[in-house]
């Protein structure tokens, strides 16, 4: 058994069953050994930006790492995006980057590269496996590192040598430890903060977005008067009917420093302290108001379900869940804007749908809109490098067959890694991709004002306009194989929707709005 | 004045004229200051890695850096791979990486992200700039650091409030040194080899692939005896009727071998010693045949035209060059194939074109058939990093107005970075694009067999595949402004391509070939 296939039989014995691949030379022998391990679903991706993000979209559904497999710095390079997201997302991930045979490097042949510098920048775990013998044990690790609470990006270093030669093995799993316990002495604490009678806010991140978690932080909510908030962009909240409705923390500082002001405490419940996405000209980037004490009631990788539990007993929050029956804005009509876009998505969204959300200027709309659609799944752009939402629906779509996904896509963020399309296509994934074509990168303009830079002229506004030429999303979707409409009026982007999430398979609706100063 | 402005205008006063921009918030300063320095000319690309392609085929064509402007650790990420091809090139390049303000990094905001660590593995030179009296002098230094003989990647590190904060002040350019005169003992030890009687080759990369130093080159080989071969994958070659034609070291180890062979003295001019591409099992990656010695006439930047002056004074070079007409092959007939794909547009060339060469397994056949074309330049994929050919043809058609760019492009490659062709449309530029279509990863699955997994199955197989679905870049490129056609006999690729080369703006041609065996 070579090196290659001894690393895949231990990822798939440790419970990695599928690998988006983008591979080159160094990873044929790779390439050639899943034939030898059928277990492992190999996925084409046209360009590893695609992979590295469907990897990630795969671990927030099934909080369990995908492979990836790179080829050698380059390919590493194309996927850093995307891995920088995941990272910020805790997604667990195992990137597999193929590199020159160990006798090659020294010869700085011209793919030789720095991908131990590369992949120090995003991953929290980094291995070079230098013999076929240890290779699957590397594996093993990788996969435990990648799944350790609360997740990370762990990066296998895989010489071509060391694919090809005999003498691997096939490792057993490495034990992975489970999240750690909030101390008993901080949920007192907080309880005590709780029952003081001081205003209270709990910020909810990471695992405190899904149920049960949710449901203890709405018991302890009505029980105490604490307010809730999420983190600006989650790797994932469950929302909709029947599930807590906890509104985000804003993405500009000066709407959540209003949501945050007068909190006498601040309970971090998987999330981090929060402060401003940029800073700007002459203001703080720290978002806790003065004087506010800061709890830590679970830190990234904590348990959070557990935390939760004990502090809602704690508080006496025993009470059932609030009644939250489906509530769905009314099928719009009219002109298509930001705002009847997203009340057709509200009013359409299909059930356990799983959404994929990179509108970034519709965002605030879409979240709206869909607060009382029956319960699905939200899928933030955690890290905020754009190119995100494609290849995060082809990962999401791959780990939850019978679930439909729908990516809310904004047309500059789409043109990054556009070719996940033909992923989707390819492998026949239930994605309805709604493409809000504003013929602009409608953020930065907002931006160009919000730094100061106002009297901006041609040259500065030219570099924000997409709309010369204008992008045709129906053409380029049909030239990756997915079928796709336009749509320019409420009406028709409401019955082409209706028709895309009750369809098997991929579809791309392009819907054109007038360019938008609304600001997520 | 703040930073932004005194950046560009010292950038402009330095001689780089051109930036290749896809910007984020933190770079809104600078691009509002684009419109107080009309000199620069900002050039929107819709994803970074046709931004930094762009810069180095600007570089290639001039010798002159472009600037790149680039959104973080993300954005410098999705820009490295074409960064790496720059790096592998020589090519001068000043990429500004905008950052978080100073006082917000201990932050860790979302878009926080190892920048210094990613740009030192292209990099030849990298700084932070941390205060605005200081960035205007960084950035003369900058653009120094990557002119300097034989050129690099300078990355200048941008926080943002240095962009937006008072007190900036244009620097004066830096000077830049002047390639090294090789020294007269070592011309003088070549010329003996050369007047020895040994067999000898010429190694020829660099600057050493133009004219007047391929001149010499011819002179020196055909007074001598010695034999030319021009490094594999070179930056930018001159070449067709009327210029000295050095064939390429083949890509395969074995056939570069061949060519080799029985040489006794290896002189490398511009060129590095030649190693293998990749690594394959039980071959040696050294391509230096045994016993043979290795003169370094000129390293990487060094003066390669004047050593290999005084090297054919030295050795009584000094007849004419050799006559050598237009010679076309016929325009073909017939099925489209590889081969009369190749003859079409060696038949149709147009003269003092462009060649941008990513077209992988169909190259040997595209060089063959434009040897004796009119004279053109030919720029080949230098760091192997794939995704480099539609942006290299933007930032040579930006370099050199009223030439024809022909861009020559594999499927497989021209899916990294196709919104490339977007930028074409948008700046009007005369860029020919050819996309070879055979429906895969054709060089993977000779590859594949190459590294000795030929018993490969369906899993592996479908790894390689592009068929399914097929891609349609006829409509890939008019989604995006492009004019496009399709071509699937002969006549039609040649009725298509010479009505392409004669309209000013971008075009597309696909051209669609069986899946093809052949090898470059």
């Amino acid at each position: 058994m070579n090196g290659a296939q001894a690393l895949i039989q231990t990822l798939v014995d440790s419970g990695v069953e599928v690998c988006f691949a983008n591979p080159g030379t160094s990873e044929m022998h790779f390439v050639a050994a899943l034939d030898h391990v059928p277990r492992m679903r190999g996925t084409l991706c046209l360009f590893e930006g695609v992979a590295t993000g469907a990897a990630d979209g795969y671990a927030r559904m099934t909080d369990r790492p995908a492979a990836v497999l790179l080829h050698m710095g380059p390919g590493l390079g194309n996927g850093l995006a995307n891995l920088h997201n995941a990272r910020r997302a805790d997604s667990p991930v195992v990137a597999v980057v193929g590199d020159h045979a160990t006798h090659h490097k020294r010869l700085d042949a011209p793919l030789e590269s720095d991908i131990d510098a590369m992949a120090g920048a995003v991953s929290g775990w980094v291995r070079r496996s230098l013999r076929s013998a240890d290779v699957a044990a590397d594996a093993a690790e990788a996969v435990a590192a990648a799944a350790a609470p609360p997740g990370r990006v762990a990066t296998l270093i895989l010489p071509a040598d060391v694919s090809w030669s005999e003498g691997g093995r096939p490792a057993p799993p490495v034990g992975v430890r489970r999240p750690s316990p909030a101390p008993a002495e901080t949920v007192e604490s907080v309880a005590k903060a709780l029952r003081s009678g001081d205003r209270c806010v709990l910020l909810l991140g990471g695992r405190a977005l899904r149920r049960p978690a949710l449901d203890a932080a709405d018991r302890i909510a009505r029980a105490t008067g604490a307010r809730l908030y999420a983190e600006t962009f989650p790797a994932r909240q469950e929302r909709g009917a029947g599930v807590a409705a906890v509104p985000r923390l804003a993405y500009r500082g000066e709407q959540a420093r209003a949501q945050l002001a007068g909190a006498e405490h601040l309970v971090l419940v998987g999330a981090r302290s929060p402060v401003a996405f940029f800073a700007y000209p002459g203001e703080s980037g720290d978002l806790r108001p003065e004087g506010c004490t800061v709890h830590v009631l679970a830190a990234d990788g904590d348990d959070a379900d557990g935390a939760l539990a004990d502090l809602a007993d704690l508080v006496g929050a025993r009470t059932g869940s609030a009644a939250r029956p489906v509530r769905r804005p009314d099928r719009p009509g009219g002109a298509l804007t930001v705002a009847s876009l997203a009340a057709a998505v509200g009013a359409l969204l299909p059930e356990d749908a799983v959404v994929v959300d990179e509108s970034v200027t519709a965002s605030a709309a879409m979240l709206a809109a869909t607060g009382g659609a029956p319960p699905h799944d939200w899928l933030a752009l955690t890290g905020g490098a754009i190119g995100q939402g494609m290849p995060l629906a082809v990962g999401a779509a791959v780990a939850a067959p019978g679930r439909r996904v729908v990516n809310l896509e904004a047309d500059g963020s789409a043109m990054y890694t556009l070719s996940a399309l033909w992923t989707q296509a390819r492998e026949g994934l239930d994605v309805t991709t709604v493409v809000v074509n504003n013929g602009s990168y409608g953020i930065l303009t907002e931006e160009l004002r919000k730094v100061g830079a106002a009297a901006s002229g041609t040259a500065a506004r030219s570099l924000l306009d997409l709309g010369d030429p204008a992008l045709d999303f129906v053409a380029l979707a049909r030239g990756m194989g997915v079928p796709a409409v336009r749509a320019r009026t409420a009406e028709e982007f409401a019955a082409h929707f209706a028709a895309a999430v009750a369809e098997p398979g991929p579809r791309l609706v392009e819907a054109v709005v007038a360019p938008t100063p609304q600001v997520f």
